[in-house]
């Protein structure tokens, strides 16, 4: 496995495999990998003959108030899950050399952007968008991975890359969840023992929505009162961003529950922010 | 030389070309080909051992009140011309084959695309930058050719490259001008002989001004007070969009004169709107 900093060494590396007519997988990270990132690693060694797995914490994503310095990066650790899962290269740029021509260009993926996390997170997927198109523009590869866990982002990205063309495949993973429920997050050892235990209800809710909308429930507000019932009982809450249940491709409020549905929570507990989902087909009427 | 209106069977082509070790070169128009487009041809032949030219009136950079309806669209006329110059594929999609995806992803590049040219066409360059996003994720161009006269594009589309990291050779080709100096546009044909004859005036200005920073003049309002005087003499001008010195690659305006200079000019006769533009190094004081 190859670690490398700099992307002229990057592109020359992937342009010798290519060369060696291999498919190139990528998986985009901002480290402190977890189960989650391993699943996205082993799906892309599954799917290509060349992984490369990028480790930025990018700064264009996160709010004036949010915790980009406090951000884990145990880049060794990183460095030896990704050797162990098989991956070719780990690009890990500095902050500088993604961002050498102070950019000023934007990619912007408008409506799917303000809905759910971005009224609360403005200019995140902004952020997101522009660092993924970066990427992909840097690796070229022909299938790049991503998580469930971060429904919107994954619409975002997907959408992204119909409208701008990109000649890649994104391939969306589930999530992956502690043994009591707790979607596996790079946020999650923020919390103190009570927040990580109080923190399992979010998962309980989402457990309760799809309940009720395979028993028949039509109408979203019954559920999100429910699942508003669920969270709020944590002692440790700070605040519910958002309990939303969502048409799953559009992101748009459903006023009846029909067809395959987004239910997606963010909440916060002491100052760390959680986001879950689940995605759940209602039954035929 | 091959005719095609589908993404998929271009970017077959392209991956055939590449197997066989071609580098690729692009000049992305919306037809109306004049000399300037085939000095942009020229250029992409002598760099590269493919050329693709595409040919798609794009609707996203048109303004409402634009002549994107009018625009002229003299297809076999730029087959035969493409042809004539050894390009080897034209790309004519439709604008349902550019936009199936319904677009609302946008690539905004900030602050260039708002000065000059972008003051009176607002919306102009995000779909200007749009475009050739999807194009060069399209065509996986090596170099892409573009002419200087639409100075701004060149500069916007410049900066896209180097800040979403796209693999790609911007080369800015001089412009082209008929023997009496004016510019080269597929929207010259718009011209009655009167507003023809007119036109030149840009020019004339341009030419004006060039020699006034040559001879020592570093205040900008001297030199385009003289230019608006040569332009304003035009019996069939309708407006003066803006005359307008600026720093060649922030496109920022200057208080006074000094290294290289962009020198533009954009005006209405009738309802025909032309720009013109020349680069000027001052000399040193």
């Amino acid at each position: 496995m190859k670690v490398v900093k700099k992307i002229k060494a990057l592109r020359e590396l992937i342009k010798a495999a290519r060369r060696r007519d291999k498919t190139i997988g990528f998986v985009p990270t901002m480290g402190a990998l977890h189960e989650g990132h391993i699943s996205l690693i082993e799906r892309c060694v599954k799917g290509s003959d060349f992984v490369v797995v990028s480790i930025f914490v990018n700064p264009t994503q996160f709010g004036p108030k949010e915790d980009l310095a406090k951000y884990p990066r145990p880049i060794r650790k990183d460095l030896q899950i990704c050797k162990k899962h098989g991956v070719d290269i780990v690009f890990a740029p500095d902050v500088k050399e993604m961002y050498q021509t102070g950019g000023i260009t934007w990619v912007n993926v408008d409506k799917l952007s303000e809905h759910l996390c971005g009224r609360f997170r403005p200019g995140h997927f902004r952020g997101v968008a522009t660092v993924c198109a970066k990427l992909f523009n840097i690796v070229a590869p022909n299938i790049a991975c991503f998580g469930q866990k971060d429904a919107q982002q994954a619409v975002v990205i997907k959408r992204m890359v119909a409208d701008l063309n990109f000649p890649l495949k994104i391939v969306v993973c589930p999530t992956v969840r502690a043994a009591d429920g707790l979607a596996l997050s790079s946020r999650n050892q923020y919390l103190s023992p009570q927040q990580r235990k109080d923190a399992t209800r979010i998962y309980h809710s989402l457990q309760a929505a799809r309940k009720m909308i395979k028993a028949g429930v039509t109408n979203p507000k019954t559920i999100t009162a429910q699942m508003r019932k669920i969270v709020s009982r944590a002692e440790s809450l700070t605040a519910i961003d958002y309990i939303s249940i969502v048409e799953d491709s559009t992101l748009q409020d459903l006023h009846r529950i029909t067809g395959s549905v987004l239910i997606a929570v963010a909440a916060r507990f002491g100052s760390t922010r959680l986001i879950d989902n689940v995605i759940v087909d209602a039954p035929k009427q």
